[in-house]
């Protein structure tokens, strides 16, 4: 492996060995990846229901096979969850949740892939398949690190759990049901999470921010049913003009969200956040081509990575009303609808959102329409602590295996389990993505760059000898 | 027949030989409307095409029995047209083109007909059907009307030409192809329409004005597919957010359209004409009882009846863009579309106020998204000259038939035959209407007042044989 690294960081012979075993099964670990990913285990479908369950299956029999202890099937009302455990580090060792999801998108639209989605296939270095790289190739990697351990010294350096689920696609409900009902089994230090992508082959990341979120429904009301725009036009208000009058006083052109006191519990950026956030080398040409869109945009004060990592933001995701067929009809209409979401950001609170947003929508709506506020769904920004032990374990195994470093992002979306075991388990979560922007996860011809699969073992070998001889107290 | 007219009025005795026909033939009119009205001509409807065209067929037989010359059933690519004439009362006698049309709206949602709608029924003097009002009953009357004089004294006192159209409902092209070609068959000194309604059982009205139309496609493009809103919320802007301000700068929120230039053409309102209008008692509570909205609303200088007739406007008739199923997604739309449609009211010129539109929007449009204008459709506003010898006689029959003057209204939306005549024949058409504002036209349980069927036919004897004796030159 990395000859350098050796010489740089003081290696345990232990892990030494774990990656020669990795690297002397390197082909039977990609034909294993292929078993995993030749289930098509897309959660959401029903019809796919038995092959999501067999690939819960599959794992567990696997998590057997490499030596994990307790391993566990478990039912719940949607798809199974996994478990499995080696505890024998001793109590004075940390404990590691490795957290992953076999479930996978589903592969629609079937025609523009070029090859079977459910047939991995390997051309210039990546392997193309449906979940190569969301999540099954990434959680595997973590499976093959302990693997490389038991199979070679008969050991780990840490205590590690796993708990894999087949629902993060479609909501994580049966995860979220099962977390504060087994506290013991599943504490721990810290979670262990491969699902996010690096800046790019040479650079990893660790996303150390994620942002919140306050979905609602605003819905306008006029008159009680269509009217003939002839007869009642310029006499009676139109609840999507209305509609379009309200969302235009929600956010400036600018970006900046004009709701009273919407910014008051967002947390400054640091000058050090910054300066860490601008490391990060996002190509925008790059970013904006893969878009579409004819130009960047956003909050003049900010750069593009804190206006997508570290700013909140309020987008309309969807509108109906009135006559949406074909041709010309000339309604006006009874009633408008939209979906509004609100990207949050520490330490705004969903609830205070929520109220402000239903607030200032009765304050600007006029009395010609009925507005009605519903919430949707709602989630808590989340910043993970990186002056924790296994943070700095984490940075080292990167720089060790792809000799650089990882930079710090603030990711725009949520990862609800981040929040889920925060919350439950008291415990921060690593975020050790090894996929890359490209990968086309929910897309058609999804891939995986094989060599983060085999780099993405050895950093997680290192990381879990590394992490084992951190001070836990400190640094 | 009304004793007081006579009186007040010098009838010919023609007229009233043909009142007395009509008066004896009561219950035979009736019989012969309810055959018409159950035939199920739903124009728009392809299974009904066999019954749109039996109407068409039932009136050239009914009109060749009453007595009419030339009766013709015009084929077209749509559905047929149907014409009638006698015109030997000389060529010292004015012609009268009467128009209407023998289509109707589909009975659709059935289970709110409370009476089968193609089953004419009388209830509290009002008979229930689909096209009893819309414009079945409004057109028999003057077919009645000619009939009466024919089958009494064997003539009338002016020259008559009948058009039918089935195609009233949807567009009425074929109607539009046929008057440019056959200007020589539809000459006449004015148009006779009876398809609008009286303000009250007591009031009648003719309407004088009609807003013309602006209608088009206003689409928005950012990114070229549809985005995570997490990951590109904040950085790319969002097709509905802009659509939103775009049109929250297209018309304020008291009904001022905001494009530069879009009022210069209206015509203002002279001291006379609001005064006409103010005559006009529209019961602005049952009126907005009727919208189900919760309040009245527009421009603050101008009255209701203003507003709806007499004034320009701008309505949202449509919008989609983003995710609009069941639930919550989180998408950046790619596109926003909204149909817009804007009333026009006299000298306001279609291409004009399109180009204004486009420009307008061009410029208010954020370089950080793309807006398409599309014109759909357009029509001309259109103000019947009130000075002319057949809107006298009108009046004048209307005031002998219900006691009244009729009120002079400017209706909020367009019929489009009146500037297909008015452009091509050069004639202005009387809107001598004999609906009611509660005759549910286009909707469940449609009606027509039965007591303003023998009435209408009465005022329509009266308004040729005033006609006839007008000075055509002046009053």
């Amino acid at each position: 492996m990395t000859e350098k690294s050796n010489t740089v960081l003081n290696f345990s012979r232990e892990a030494d060995l774990a990656l020669e075993y990795a690297l002397s099964n390197r082909d039977d670990f990609l034909e294993e990846l292929f078993s995993l990913i030749r289930i098509p285990s897309v959660g959401t479908q029903p019809e796919r229901r038995a092959e999501t369950a067999a690939a819960a299956s599959w794992l567990t029999e696997h998590m057997e096979k490499v030596g994990l202890d307790n391993v566990e099937l478990i039912s719940t009302e949607g798809n199974h969850l996994v478990y499995g455990d080696w505890l024998e580090a001793g109590s004075e060792k940390p404990t590691v949740l490795i957290y992953g999801h076999y479930d996978v998108q589903p592969a629609d639209p079937l025609h523009k892939w070029q090859t079977p989605p459910f047939e991995p296939t390997v051309k210039n270095g990546y392997v193309y398949a449906r979940g190569s790289a969301d999540d099954k190739g990434q959680l595997f990697i973590h499976i093959k690190s302990v693997e490389s351990y038991l199979k070679s010294i008969g050991r780990l350096p840490v205590n590690v759990k796993f708990i894999f689920e087949g629902e993060e696609e479609s909501g994580g409900l049966s995860l979220e049901k099962y977390v504060p009902n087994s506290l013991d089994q599943l504490s721990a230090d810290v979670v262990l999470i491969s699902d996010t992508p690096m800046i790019s082959k040479e650079l990893p990341a660790i996303v150390y921010g994620l942002r919140g979120m306050c979905f609602v429904f605003l819905d306008v009301t006029g008159p009680s049913h269509d009217l003939h725009s002839g007869s009642y036009g310029g006499g009676i208000d139109n609840p999507l003009n209305a509609l379009a009058h309200i969302i235009s006083k929600l956010k400036d052109e600018s970006g900046k969200i004009l709701i009273p006191g919407f910014y008051d519990q967002v947390r400054p950026l640091t000058g050090e956040e910054r300066q860490l956030l601008a490391e990060n080398p996002v190509q925008e040409n790059v970013w904006l081509a893969n878009s579409g869109a004819p130009n960047i945009w956003g909050e003049p004060d900010y750069s593009l990575t804190e206006r997508l990592g570290a700013r909140p933001t309020l987008d309309v995701n969807g509108i109906i009303g009135g006559y949406t067929g074909e041709g010309a009809k000339t309604v006006l209409p009874s009633t408008a609808h939209a979906k509004i979401s609100m990207r949050l950001v520490p330490e705004q609170k969903v609830a205070d959102i929520y109220n402000l947003f239903q607030e200032y929508v009765a304050q600007i709506s006029p009395p010609t329409v009925h507005t009605k506020c519903t919430f949707v769904h709602g989630g808590s920004p989340a910043l993970i602590d990186r002056d924790i032990p296994a943070m700095h374990a984490a940075i080292k195994a990167y720089e060790v295996v792809f000799g650089q470093k990882p930079v710090f992002i603030r990711e725009g979306g949520s990862i609800p389990v981040v929040n889920l075991f925060k919350r439950h388990l008291g415990i921060e979560s690593i975020l050790m993505g090894f996929g890359l922007p490209d990968d086309r996860i929910h897309s058609p011809n999804e891939r995986f760059y094989l060599p983060n699969f085999y780099r993405g073992i050895e950093c997680s070998i290192r990381f879990l000898d590394l992490y084992s001889r951190m001070d836990r107290s400190g640094k």
